[in-house]
C-alpha cells in the first residue's frame, strides 16, 4: 500500500501543478479604433466586420486591416480588433517600433498617456494620431475563481515562468481580473519567441 | 567617522557592484559563410570586405549581404559576418523562421547538427544549403581573468538578471571563456526588446 499511496500522492500533485498552469495568448501587432476613427478609414457609418473571435468575450480579430506609418517606414496589412473601443490604440513589439522609427513606450492597454502618435492609413481615409501606439505591458486576464486558487488580486504585479531551454522569467506583469475575463496570459510575438513560448505553451506564477 | 565610513561602505559596495555588470550585444539576423560559399555568391577568389570591427577580436561586420530564402518568404539584405569561417551558418530570430517559413532551432553557435537548411542569394550565385540556420542560444563571451572574478567556467550554464518595466531572467545561458574574447553577454533582437534591454544596457549573473 506505500507504494499506491506514494503513487496517489504524485497523481495528486501533478493535477495540483496543472491546475497553476496559465494559457498564453500571443499577441501580433494590433489595433483597436474608436468609431470615428473606423468611419474615416473604412467610410461613414461603418462597421467592423467579424473574422474570428478571440479568446476574451465579445473580442473579435476584424476582417479589416490597415497601414500604421511613422516617420522611418510602414507596417502593412495590421489587423483590427474589434469591437470599437472609447480610444484608439495601437499594439506593437519594441521591434516594431524600432522599425517605424518611435520610440516604444511600454504600457498597460488603455493607457495611452504620453505615448507617441502614428498616421493610419485605410481604403477611405487617412488618420494622424498625436498619440496612441503602446508596446503592451504583458498580463494576465482571470476572473475571481481563478485569481482566488491562484491568490492574487486584481492589479497585482506578480512574476512568470517558463521552462525549456529558452526557459527564464518574467517580472511586472500585470494580474487583471474580472468576471468577464478567460484565463490567458498575454505576451507579444518578441516576448513569447524569447522565452520559447509556442501558441499551446502554459506559463506559472512564481510563488512571492 | 561613522557616517564616512557608511559612505565609504557603500560606494565600495557599488564599485564592487558595478565590477559584475556585464555589456550586452544585440545581435541581429547575420551569416557567417565559408570560402567555398563566398565564392559561389559573390564570384571567384572573393574577399569579404570589413564594413565595421565587432567587439570580439578579429570579428566583422562585411559590406556584403544577401537574400536567404525560406519556402514561405525572403529576407533580404541580411549582413554577412567575416572571416570566413569553417561552415556556413545563418542566425536568425525565431520571428524570422517564422516568416521565413523554417522551424527555428535553438542552438549553441557553431552546432549546426540537424539544423533547417535555407537558400541563399548573392549577386553571382546561390547556394542551396541543406542546414546551417539556428536561433543561436545566448551566450556570454569572456576571458579567464572575468570568469574568475565571476567565479564561472567555460560550458557553465547560468541564469542573467536585468532590471526594469519589462525586467526578468533568462536561464540557460552558457558562458564561453577565451582568451580571446572580449567580455560581452550576446543576445538576439528579440531577447533584448522581451527584456526592454537597450545597446548601452548591462546585465547581471544570478547567484547560483
Amino acid at each position: 500500500m506505500d507504494k499506491l499511496d506514494a503513487l496517489l500522492e504524485k497523481i495528486l500533485e501533478a493535477v495540483e501543478e496543472k491546475k497553476l498552469t496559465i494559457p498564453v495568448g500571443i499577441s501580433n501587432r494590433h489595433i483597436h479604433l474608436k468609431q470615428e476613427d473606423i468611419e474615416t478609414l473604412f467610410g461613414k457609418d461603418y462597421q467592423l466586420n467579424k473574422l474570428k473571435d478571440l479568446s476574451q468575450k465579445g473580442q473579435f480579430a476584424a476582417k479589416e486591416v490597415v497601414t500604421i506609418c511613422g516617420p522611418k517606414s510602414i507596417i502593412e496589412k495590421v489587423r483590427v480588433l474589434g469591437p470599437a473601443r472609447k480610444e484608439t490604440q495601437i499594439e506593437v513589439s519594441i521591434g516594431d517600433c524600432l522599425k517605424l522609427g518611435i520610440k516604444g513606450k511600454v504600457k498597460m492597454s488603455g493607457d495611452i498617456c504620453e505615448t507617441p502618435g502614428i498616421t493610419l492609413i485605410g481604403p477611405k481615409g487617412t488618420v494622424v494620431l498625436s498619440k496612441g501606439v503602446i508596446v503592451s505591458q504583458r498580463h494576465i486576464h482571470m476572473d475571481e475563481e481563478d485569481a482566488k486558487r491562484f491568490g492574487v488580486s486584481n492589479g497585482d504585479v506578480v512574476s512568470i515562468k517558463v521552462d525549456g531551454i529558452r526557459g527564464g522569467q518574467y517580472d511586472n506583469t500585470c494580474v487583471r481580473v474580472d468576471k468577464s475575463f478567460t484565463l490567458e496570459c498575454h505576451l507579444d510575438t518578441e516576448e513569447a519567441n524569447a522565452l520559447g513560448i509556442e501558441p499551446n505553451s502554459k506559463i506559472k506564477i512564481m510563488k512571492k
